[in-house]
């Protein structure tokens, strides 16, 4: 295995390219990124590591990031590598504002995103960047939600709803049983928080959640908000677990 | 073997470039795509990976891609790569248009491609594009269709049909024994349609289909139109198959 | 192992980068610097080497350096290449003031030194900086008090209380267990002088204290003064061992 | 072996420069072409791998190109190579023209070729370019037709008719046994067709051949022409045949 | 431990650039060089080969260089290595009084070359400087001695007194038991040579002695002056030799 | 040995340049070469491989180049890295002829050559040129011949009559021997021919004589001149074996 | 030992930079060069390797070398190499002597080559120079003659007189031995020519001697005229023999 996959990105002789598939594994150990399509919103959700006691949760830098008044994106991965592409795809978004007088549509946001994740799989002297992003927003003068992903490797795909980083496989798996089209906004982050409380059993004060509507309205939830989605979840939870036990014997 | 094939595109002691035979690898472990030509038409068709549960069919990037009104290109291999040959493309097809005040002929489009992917087989710091194209259209003021491939190592030919990705050879096998010339518009779809079905065992709902025809004429083919032909071939290989058996005893 | 983190900074078949990794190493090696938030301050403290017998204390080179008007930065690490991140830091803040004819925000500046960092650990040729930061000091026209903390890596975090290099372990515990909000001055400075003393046996001539208030006041105390809060704090101790210590039998 | 032919073109203890000799194991590797100078023409043939049965033969890339209107380059090898050789050619033969106003003689032709080959086999980051040519034509005003030949090494010789690429050696023997000078057309075309016979077993469907004469006249022959000469050849070998059978024992 | 220190100054797993520590071996083969500062003067000391017998002792390159009419710089390790660090010093010495019409601080001058050190400790293509420098002068209007060392890895500290090179760490010990503050130009000459007579055991032709002054002041000691000075030293040693001795037993 | 070798033109550790001494394996291996001076010309001479029977000997690439009207190259090594290293020279002869309105001397073309010779020893990224030359040619109004030869090392010599290539050991011999001051055109010729006749078997179709003459005249033998001097020469020499012959007995 | 010494001129874990230390191997290797200073001259000789009897004495290019019309450099290592730095050296000198209207100093001059080669130890991609020199001359206005000496590290020293090469150490022992203050230009050379005879056995033919004068005064000797003083030497030893035998008994 030596040698393929020391200095640049290059191929192995089954043709992978062995950079993009570590970085994958950088990708892995973050924390999980969910983002969930409603009728008329847009859901990301993240979960925040355990802040120390002594970590200033306000200032924290945040893993749901705004690229522009009408696009946020999550990722996960090595956050520095995050903020580096963040940037770029601020800038990005800026200069397409001036230059053409709209915003940029998402669909443009993530073609871009992705572009500049392909580059540094394919030159040497770089290596790949250690994140995948989700990337929601609305077009201008567009009420549909919009909601991508991109990986390490560039490749991109859209979703209904999608989950990266540290057990996605399972967020997926309950997204995918319990997702259902054309969700009010309520029941969109509920399914949102939901999702994350796969993975996160510490409940609100781990969870983010940020909320697009069309007209550049972006909304991050408070920890209080998210407990209340949080307990009535629980007792949801409590409810149907007390349906399925068996009657009592008397 | 170690030492050839580790740092840059450099021949082996047998005359061949490693790092492209490498990325041949990728392109063979790619979704199938195929193109066929009829009289009047051009028909690529492609396999579609079971979109999960949850993805968004609908804007899911494509392996089929317009690079100009009277172009298309459908690819085998790695989707990020491709995706950056795909925009040089475009970035190519409309300098030209502005410059020449004509479209790119298909053959100049398929020559520029290639170029492109060659240079990245012979320069250091580089890997080479892990992907194979089919390159499909009609030159300006012309009805004669045109169908060209490319490969990782820049080769490019012209066919009357052809296949590359996942079972490609299957594929082809298959298109030899079947492609007649003259075919109409409906027998190319159909013969493109049957090849396909050949590596596709789901059906319609993995299967996409774009006809490209003279005067700048592109249509995407719906899963409903897909299915029909689906359906369609599916009763004359019963037919087929109940005439080859054994009559009955009685 | 070999082979994976020899040469560039590159992904460990487990998505590492290890050069990043290692240059972590040396930031442990590096002296203890600490930095508190108080209600109005926010102060800097760090470890002193014990001077030799010949050197100069007045000028040697010091572990907290003014990045600005409005904020300090203390480092543990490799001093040679905290200067130079030092340097580009106060170039950075002095051209933010010029061209923008205000101070750069402590967030900005941490952003900018966090992102500083990350490039040096993406691109080749060069090696990751083999420090951490702590970025302390106001916002114009705002009287809270910021704290951050940035990595080799470009990650970087906000803090009520951190501490970075030797030990940091030991002291980051410590200060979990003694932080309490809206600490007047006095006794913002008195707990970071107790968190660098669980490191330090020393006493005052080993500790270096700057103390920042909103209005661009940065104050550095003399030795004598820290002095003062060492005795205090040991008489402290002392009465409570005292206390502890089994009553006499008698 | 291993560590001189890994990195750069570079020269081994006994004086061969590797990269280069590899090279020519692709050049071995191609499709044989011949050249063969006529009392007034030049003739090029070369073997067409047989195309597969949907392969579009009219427009498949020929390994005989068009350089200038009075200057054919047939070449074995890497086809993605060869086409980036051809290109640099065709411009430097264009911006001859334009500034001098005059055509490239062939021999100026022939040493910038082999001069951009050269320059691949001593600058490091590059490999050499896969590819031996042969290169045909008449300089303006001058009916004395013109044959040379290119290797990867960048060497290049002028000949009377020559041969490359697979089974060149067979090829190059037959010539050297049956070439007379002063061939008339009809002559040089049939010399060219019976040597690439020697190796093309399939007959005239998997022979290309071009004719140049004086006065920028270049004729590419169909099929059909072709068929005609290999028909009479192969009658021809049949008559002789015959006469060295034995006579019958009555 | 092969791989890591073998190409560019890049990080150990336990942190260290190995590059920078082989430097500082370079150093310690380097002859000693000795800094004291006095009162009012501050005196550069360092040992001299023994010049053969034919060497030109008075233009023989100095270990001790005049940077500025202000500043001088004693080095240890490669010579020609310290002649180029001692060129782009004096460069800047005179574009900084060209631009600011003043002469540059003393501790500008120290940052400056340990600026320059660290860059070739982070860069790759180019190793570390394998010098350390003593650095001593006079800031304009002002009457302060100044004196800095610096290292290999660009880190840089104030002294009162400090050698370094070849056993330098028994000449920093003797002058950390004997140096005194204020003390008199008479005195801080007489303490430097007999620090330096730790290592050398050749006497006054063997020492080279600068002394600096406010104003501008700077004074190579004669190889008689010198004398004078290590005569006086050794008869004090022998005085104070014959008063240990034990008192004579009658 | 292995690494000293492989990457760059570095010294081994006792001092060689290798790549230098294998490119000279390189030159070692080409066809011989010779430059003899006579009174009032200089002559030189070369190998030509027995040009295969279809091979054009008028066009063939000679081994003797023409660099201006009054400088004359011949090279042993390879033929593609002498063609560029002719070019250069060509192109420097004609600017300084441009510039300084004269013929560029013979010893600074030879310093020229040898200068770019070096060029390629000393930097990375390329490999030293496979060739060695002798250089011939009379200065602007000079009537005294100049000869010089230079090394892949670009070490240069002059030389009264100088021999490089295959077997030039037996020839500079076969030269020391027979060589006199003061020849007269016709008897340095036939010096020049004699001794490539040492190594040449094959007679006078193998060997190419060129002569230079002050005034800028430059003639090339036919092979029939070349044929009379082979004819003298071997008759002179069977007329000396035969007096060297035992008397007969009788 | 491998790995450290293969690349770059980096350190060794000892502090040694390899490739200079195999850069004077190939100085060791090359031939004797010596310089002598007088009262009022200084005297440049170098051992000439025996021509062989074709080699053109006159116009071989010799090691001692005019730098500008008052200084010279004798060279021992690689000639080559050599060439290259001599020319450096001449453009500075004349660039010098245009800028500031008069000739550089010997010391500068000395400087300047030690520079260059310093450069060529510390940057990738190249290797030292295998040259070390010995520069003479004298400065502007000024009787006093200047003798200096560098080496590959860049290194360089002032010398009364000085030799380098092949058994240099020889020749400087018998230097330290024999050389005496204030010697006259007679003494100077004859001193010059005895200290080479230690190496050279073939007398005044293989030696070559040059003598530098105050007022741009530069004289070779003539073959006759090195030959007086070879003569000269031999009988005054001869003599001296003749005294040392044992007296005859009788």
């Amino acid at each position: 295995m030596s040698g393929y996959d020391s200095a640049l990105s290059i191929f192995s002789p089954d043709g992978h390219v062995f950079q993009v598939e570590y970085a994958s594994e950088a990708v892995k150990r973050g924390t999980c990124a969910v983002g969930v399509k409603g009728k008329e919103c847009v859901v990301l959700g993240c979960e925040k590591r355990t802040t120390l006691k002594l970590q200033d949760p306000r200032i924290t830098p945040s893993k749901i990031c705004k690229i522009d008044k009408h696009a946020l994106l999550a990722f996960a991965g090595l956050n520095a590598d995050a903020r580096i592409l963040v940037d770029k795809a601020r800038v990005e978004a800026q200069s397409h504002r001036l230059t053409l007088e709209d915003s940029v549509t998402i669909e443009y946001l993530t073609k871009y995103i992705a572009g500049v994740q392909q580059k540094y799989t394919q030159s040497g002297g770089v290596r790949p960047f250690g994140i995948a992003t989700i990337i929601a927003g609305f077009d201008s003068n567009d009420t549909v939600p919009k909601l991508y992903q991109t990986e390490p490797s560039g490749v991109y795909n859209a979703w209904k709803a999608h989950a990266i980083g540290r057990s996605s496989k399972t967020v997926k798996e309950f997204l995918e049983k319990n997702y259902v089209d054309e969700l009010s906004d309520e029941e969109t982050i509920k399914l949102t928080v939901k999702s994350l409380l796969e993975v996160v059993q510490t409940g609100a004060k781990n969870i983010e959640i940020s909320v697009l509507k069309a007209g550049d309205v972006i909304k991050q939830l408070t920890v209080d908000e998210i407990k209340t989605y949080v307990d009535e979840i629980e007792s949801e939870k409590a409810a149907e677990a007390e349906k399925k036990k068996p009657k009592s014997k008397d």
